[in-house]
């Protein structure tokens, strides 16, 4: 992902300055300032032990259109009480005198550490620094200002022209689930150009969570911090999209779609200690949520993760994972497994076809799909999920020590 | 737990050999004899790929009293299709021609490699030699006959005087959850001869795998042969037992339950890489499926279980964990956690007097209490779980290559 392209969207602008907020000489903090008249959307981690930015920024959100996003790395400002929601409001109102707006139309996000007090001063050093930086073209320096234990920075850009109008998609993304809780938190910034009605706005944000950073996982785990946020800036000359069934808006959901689902394969990608990527696939089920229960129920287990470090095509693995989602009326004997275009199961048992050698082969590759058909109905779900290696257990168990 | 003592059972004779059914030199098949007028209760896996021989012990123990158990590794007779079937019926019949009994009068349990057909020869040459050598005093060497990737036998083993009579409660146990899918399957085998009316054996039976072996989580699988079975011979002297609230039921109930918790410890602390031994405690919570429901969640999740490998007093990842739990109405605010008897969460943060030396301490330890309190209600829940170490990534990954 490191080097990709991407296109500014007119009425965003972002500021990236090193504040030492936590390390020295390391950029953590982001001010990212949208034009008046920007719709923004947005959706917070349901942890119930939410951090206070989490609380913060979906009040504001609720309260009034946002004009600027202040982002930090360093400190989660989770688990951190009363005067951790003190600073976290502290942090906005620095931005509402520096900016002159009102401090609840700033949105602030935090990742880093759980449960350590955030210190004030970075910020008023950083903000008006931050401010004068603000640039259109301040995506790339942005995705890296929001990096904590990601090994490159995240971005996902589209450009198309829709009913004759060109219209710009661009986002960054940071982690990936809760990889990390103490420098974990997935953050997402997606923006367009386009004008997109409020309520639509909210209902596609939802629907492209649901199918990208929601269909990713790495570990079950979910931070205290997560939150992705939509923006339709409106400065495209394209007229507003209010008609969910338009050939506009099925056009620019299209082009959503492609950023959301390229940010999220990214994030897996760049998973700690992830050596494979895997998609698992789940079609034939009676409904999307069992079809998901299923995909989950594989994506989770550390025994199918195990065996795909391995690169050991152990179906009895899958399968079992299969007879234990939370499916009722599962029918074993009609159940089909594949790994990539290899048969591996069905009636019950191994197909009667099935090698080691070609299941060995599948296993060999980097990209695998673990495709299951429930032989059960129409609907099918889908997440993407990677590995568990050594590296996982090192990084994760060294890293406080 | 090797070098355990126990006390035989009357009317349970046990005959283990070496059968080279899959490695040669291996105690490999065991033939459990029950005296006639033994009742027996059995829990089998809930996992929907069920293997052969779940499905057919499971009828025959729904049809009439069994007088035989025939257990066997190194084959799962899972994932087997109408072969398996076959051959676990077969299995049964080669007992029943041995002993002169119906062939649904035995009760077969397989462990071992999921997917592989099961060979019947060793079986004809085994059934006889372990019917030889039938004894009462057979437990030692069945401990270890039914041990797979097991590092020692499991056995518990408790005689005290009910009304004045002596009564005894033996079990072994072998596995824990599905470590290891090819050659994992927890089976557990507790008899008394104690008399207990059938319906109460049963409901006791699902009460105390509920607090036992249910209650026990190392990486969240299930396998597709797990069952464990309860049985009551009636040879001791006291009087058969049906009401579940009198003295001596309730002293039985007792002396049940340590033998079944010692066995679902036993496991735990055989898991397959583990070096710290962990109960996580649930109190004040609503009811006891929400208590559950917090107390798996920290227990499954691999972050938590990465920082007790690395003895890392991380209490975020604990918070978070807890945050995430399926329990609606969860105040954060009111939730407490504790890692013994040190207070590290209180009022949404961490505790004022919380000092990381002192979490550190504990976490030093072998032996952990994760104690959460939600604030909620009357009722607890437990599981006991283990941390989650290289040696687990390293088993998993390289089992088959």
């Amino acid at each position: 992902m490191s080097g990709v392209s991407w296109w500014p969207v007119a009425g965003v602008r972002l500021g990236t300055v090193k504040a030492g907020i936590k390390y020295p000489d390391r950029r953590d903090l982001v001010l990212m300032e949208l034009a008046p008249g920007t719709r923004v959307a947005g959706v917070f981690t349901r942890n119930r032990f939410r951090a206070a930015p989490v609380e913060i920024a979906e009040r504001h959100l609720n309260a009034t259109d946002p004009l600027f996003f202040l982002i930090h790395t360093g400190y989660a400002n989770a688990g951190t009480g009363n005067a951790g929601n003190r600073a976290a409001e502290m942090s906005c109102e620095l931005v509402s005198e520096e900016a002159e707006c009102r401090s609840d139309q700033v949105l602030p996000f935090s990742t880093g550490v759980i449960g350590e007090p955030l210190p004030l001063e970075p910020f008023r050093i950083g903000i008006p620094r931050a401010r004068g930086a603000l640039s259109q073209h301040g995506w790339g320096e942005a995705a890296e200002g929001i990096m904590t234990t990601d090994t490159h920075p995240k971005l996902a850009s589209r450009r198309s022209e829709i009913d004759g109008h060109s219209v710009t998609v661009t986002g960054m993304a940071k982690g990936a689930g809760m990889l990390k809780p103490d420098m974990g938190t997935m953050l997402a910034y997606i923006a367009t150009d386009a004008a997109v009605a409020p309520g639509l706005l909210d209902q596609w944000l939802r629907e492209l969570t649901n199918v990208s950073f929601n269909a990713i996982t790495v570990d079950g785990d979910t931070s205290t911090n997560d939150a992705c946020v939509l923006m339709a800036t409106g400065q495209s000359e394209l007229p507003q999209i209010t008609d969910a069934d338009s050939a506009a808006a099925c056009a620019l959901y299209a082009e959503l779609t492609r950023v959301f689902e390229d940010l999220a394969r990214a994030l897996v990608r760049d998973a700690e200690g992830a050596t494979k990527f895997v998609e698992v696939r789940v079609d034939e089920a009676d409904n999307v949520a069992d079809a998901r229960a299923v995909a989950d129920s594989i994506a989770h287990s550390p025994l199918v993760k195990t065996a795909l470090f391995a690169s050991d095509p152990n179906w009895g693995r899958i399968l079992a994972a299969v007879g234990r989602a939370p499916v009722s009326e599962l029918d074993v004997d009609r159940v089909r497994i594949w790994l990539d275009d290899v048969l591996l199961v069905q009636n019950g048992g191994v197909a009667p076809d099935y090698r080691e050698a070609d299941g060995a082969a599948v296993m060999a590759r980097e990209d695998i799909v673990i495709h299951v058909a429930l032989g059960m109905g129409p609907m099918s779900g889908r997440v993407w999920t990677c590995d568990f290696s050594y590296d996982y257990v090192r990084i994760n168990a060294e890293y406080r020590s």
